[in-house]
């Protein structure tokens, strides 16, 4: 079984690099399988350790991901580098037992109208599958880390913001703990949300969950993003999402825009002195192969043109 | 004498529209006089109350300011506004307070370096001048406010990172007080600062000065101004400049780029709960006329492509 403090050291920021899935939700255009393997070799190259791959979704419609298998038994082969992989169904789910990555993404939404359109059936429904998963991991000799994500916590860009309260996000974490999630990730999947409501939620979290490892993942949809992330760092969320370049969108979440700018959030996390074991000049690497692969697709990030300031 | 609460009321977050001065310091285009007066009628129809209209230079050099006496001298008699220009050596102090706006922002540099560059003078030489220029404020009838900007407080991009130090930017809040200065403004002028940067240099103030009025000018150079302007907010700090569109860059930093984006940040503050009484959609009417009067200039924010959250 993966080790979940390997996966996520206690003593260290582990900034995921999520820009092969998340990132390639919504593109007209992707990288081949092999440039997606180069993105990998650079970015770990740069210090990054986490990365989510790929979403299992039927390769007729998400031709994107339909190497993730390729991808994933590649990336195994690799030092240095953890790959997670995203479900949204139980045969996604079954699939993704197959594949091999050191964790399963799983993810379930804060809003019911969210959860319909992204999922097709109803929270209850997509808890319980989580459910039936995780139970079949318990035989696997390489079983993965099961992480449960909840999108649209910071609000639904179909219910509404008022539709989803902290207390929402909390009782849909509870029962994805019971389970058998080991990681839970807080997604502002439209950008929602500010602050203050992340320190609420991490606060109450806390309270209601102790130790259990908290990610968060925050689109930049509002401009808001990395100052959600400066508070989650400082409220000692020490595990968060995000894409290079800025990448980035939910096919079932409208209005949503790209995650996080890694690179923005490297340089973000060391002016506070934490360390992230990332170089983020050497990023740029990834940024120019992102340049070549997806040559018309929007990118973002300020880092990328300012570098690090003068020593 | 202008009224230092009427400027900056104690009871809410005031954010300064300094696009018409830092936003068009590096410009090719510019607006007319017309759309000028047109771009503080639309903000100021969208809640936005106080303005930096432009600076006091020469207008063979800086043709963009060159209408900056007649700016000045239509916007003081329309309601609900107040206005401030920028000065950098002693002859634009003599024209500002001939000119009559509400403020006068004088400008020293945290760095000898930039302040050399800038204003072609001493630190030490500039404080001098701005303590006469304020001095000569005593017998005029509507004296402006004595605002004074420290420029490269978190950093210089000439000599260096580490050559300011947030003592350095108290010894020059300090003396500026003693010239005379009712309000520091502390800048990051190219984007060097983090939160945590921003919260010890706001204790130190208040330690030092307790109650002086405290404004923050926040450039987003490497993608962290907004989470910098929150860590700002939350320390307590009520008086924020930013740029609608993120236009914005200083002629002698380089590396420079735009100011924090303004919609966006009037999106954060109300994330946070703070009252700005402004309407950010309302910002769109002045985004538009600044596609029309600046066609090719880059503009910023992410505020304008997602708009609000779904209620």
């Amino acid at each position: 079984m993966t080790d979940l403090t390997d996966l996520y050291p206690a003593d260290r920021i582990v900034l995921r690099e999520v820009g092969l899935r998340d990132g390639l939700q919504m593109v007209r255009q992707f990288p081949s399988t092999h440039q997606k393997q180069r993105w990998i070799e650079l970015a770990r190259d740069a210090g990054v350790r986490n990365f989510e791959v790929g979403s299992y979704l039927p390769a007729q419609r998400y031709p994107q991901f339909a190497d993730i298998e390729d991808i994933v038994s590649a990336g195994m082969d690799k030092p240095g580098i953890r790959l997670s992989t995203l479900v949204l169904n139980k045969r996604g789910a079954m699939r993704a037992l197959e594949g091999g990555a050191h964790e399963i993404m799983f993810v379930v939404s804060a809003s019911e109208a969210h959860n319909l359109a992204n999922a097709n059936r109803s929270r209850s429904d997509t808890l319980r599958e989580i459910e039936e998963a995780i139970a079949l991991r318990k035989d696997m000799v390489d079983a993965p880390v099961a992480a449960v994500a909840i999108a649209m916590s910071f609000g639904c860009s179909i219910a509404g913001k008022s539709a989803v309260e902290p207390k929402d996000v909390l009782d849909i974490a509870g029962r994805a703990l019971e389970a058998g999630a080991q990681v839970i990730n807080i997604a502002d999947t439209v950008g929602y949300g500010g602050p203050t409501e992340v320190r609420t939620i991490v606060r109450q979290f806390r309270s209601a969950f102790r130790d259990v490892p908290l990610a968060f993942h925050f689109h930049d949809t509002r401009g808001v993003g990395l100052a959600n992330a400066a508070a989650a760092l400082e409220e000692g969320v020490t595990i968060l999402d995000a894409s290079i370049g800025g990448l980035g969108g939910c096919p079932f979440a409208p209005g949503a825009t790209g995650n996080i700018v890694f690179e923005d959030l490297v340089f973000l996390a060391h002016t506070m002195g934490l360390d992230t074991g990332i170089d983020p000049t050497r990023l740029m690497d990834v940024r120019q192969l992102i340049d070549v692969a997806m040559p018309n697709e929007q990118t973002y990030g300020q880092f990328r043109r300012a570098g690090l300031p003068k020593a």
